[in-house]
């Protein structure tokens, strides 16, 4: 049985140069906290969202109807879980697993499509009567990006599509993005948690038609977003944050094209093409690499918790070059 | 109609003293600043309640397993809407409006008992085939204080009582609190917003037996609390936090019988006893007196939107002695 309740976050410990958890900065950037700090003493006050709100529409060229500004990521499955009332929907896997679980957890049905590694993962067909649909793009765990030409095209009447593309702003120019979009019956996700390496804070949005949005925000507990969250959306939505992203995003690309040359050339088998600065690998005896690594100090991400997968499966985060190094060279050493 | 999602921070506006958040701080104290000051370098790591949930219970000797720590009381409210599977809920009016606006959005029945104020807002019966009730002690916007007794006379099998105190720490000595006690089917919230400035933060608990506890944890999203919000949480559990807040809420105390005074000598009927930190008046003409308070500087809290008062009632919070000082003259010359 799959632990669908599973996250990177618990194979972190002590000591452990982390591979597990997809937060790319170590700590969030100067001007960031600087915000954040400057907010502290105002905290007396309710969160009002309005102005993050209004931050996410002038950054994806969207009306703020067509926003909701939430608790992170986590928060927007929950909501879409609860809000729509779906009654067939429809995962696909391996992903993410936490949109599975929001709709288990409202008791809403749900089936699975299982992409195929020896398929590269492509996106294949849906259930005809699946009336909401989840996808990842690009796809944690598998790094995959599906064209948006495909995703639209799952699209139709009496039928929600959501694209969770909490990684999109981690790769260079966000190709395959609809956040600039009006598609019916397409809701996308975002998050700031990866790229601003603030995890913690818990901040998010969710972009749509605004019939959508509407019946979304209808379920959202009040004050769900902190003043903080809020905060930091405004401050990560200026354009100069949306370009020093995509720096980051070009960088990581270079780190993740090294870590992949070094898979290769230890015979490591990596299905489709990575895109997210995380890569999925298959390996001889997973299970135990994995014990053997976090021996050596390492933290990567067991695979065996998303369904499709199996224990010989790893995640692991894309680090700067000299991490990617050593952590290649103790690979070899046990492989 | 009454507009369940009004709340006081609606009204506050610039240049005006804020008589109508209850909010007891105007910002954080410095130790807790300082607390989440350090906090925030170490956001990129996803949030955990562990420690947050440890300083609950030790705060209030219960076990582990009887806490959750949430998104501020507005998140308990929605968990308990969605967790219980509560047919018949019954909440206890006049009361903050946000518990039966989590249960309607949830889809939940609720019935209405209105406390009335010729009796002081006494806490009477409750329909007998109610499976879940919700009342707030000391009661938001009333002020009046539940004896424990009555409250723990409302159990029975097959029902579970929500007693709200996100006050009771603003009350010295918190007496009638629930929150130490093991009572079968009873649920005890408890918020940190009002006393310590945070309301942008959202912190909060709910306590309960460990069964139904768990029946929350499972529809609460993953990381919801965030972690500056967990900080927070334990700071303001230990035991200088609570002896700082046992003698903010003396001053408070103080300055409530000030401000009494001064209503009872204009005049103004107030109803029941009042506890906490804010008062609830019937004035002449009220909706027109919070119209002429607002030209001259003040925001009170208008208080038709909670069920079963009128728009002769206001809700003032608790200042100190020069603000309640000078806002008394000021009614004088309005009334």
């Amino acid at each position: 049985m799959v632990d669908l309740w599973h996250h990177g976050d618990r194979e972190v410990g002590p000591g452990l140069v982390d591979l597990a958890v997809n937060v790319r900065l170590a700590e969030p950037p100067g001007w960031l906290l600087a915000e954040l700090t400057a907010e502290l003493p105002r905290l007396a006050a309710y969160p009002d969202t309005t102005e993050a709100t209004e931050a996410v529409a002038a950054r994806h060229s969207r009306s703020t109807g067509e926003v909701l500004v939430t608790a992170g990521a986590a928060e927007a499955f929950t909501l879409i879980a609860r809000g729509l009332g779906a009654r067939r929907a429809c995962v696909v896997h391996p992903q993410f697993t936490e949109p599975e679980a929001a709709l288990l957890a409202a008791d809403v049905p749900v089936s699975r499509v299982i992409l195929r590694p020896e398929e590269g993962f492509v996106l294949g067909s849906v259930p005809e009567d699946a009336d909401l649909v989840v996808v990842g793009n690009p796809t944690n765990p598998t790094s995959v990006l599906h064209p948006a030409s495909r995703l639209r095209s799952l699209c139709r009447p009496g039928r929600v599509v959501v694209v969770d593309e909490a990684f999109l702003d981690a790769v260079p120019g966000e190709p395959e993005s609809l956040a600039g979009e009006v598609v019916p019956g397409l809701l996308v996700i975002r998050s700031l948690t990866k790229t601003w390496g603030i995890a913690g804070l818990r901040a998010g949005y969710v972009l749509g038609p605004s019939a959508l949005i509407d019946r979304l925000r209808a379920v959202q507990p009040p004050w769900s977003v902190s003043a903080l969250a809020a905060v930091a959306v405004v401050a990560c939505c200026r354009p100069e944050a949306v370009k020093e992203a995509d720096e980051l995003a070009v960088a990581a690309e270079a780190d993740r094209e090294f870590l992949l040359a070094g898979l290769r050339d230890l015979g490591v088998s990596v299905y489709g093409e990575p895109r997210a600065p995380f890569v999925l690998a298959e390996f001889h005896d997973g299970a135990r690499l994995r014990e053997r690594l976090r021996e050596r100090g390492y933290a990567v991400r067991r695979a065996d918790t998303f369904p499709g997968l199996g224990p010989d499966w790893l995640r692991i985060a894309v680090r700067s070059r000299p991490v990617m190094t050593e952590f290649l060279t103790t690979l070899n050493e046990l492989t």
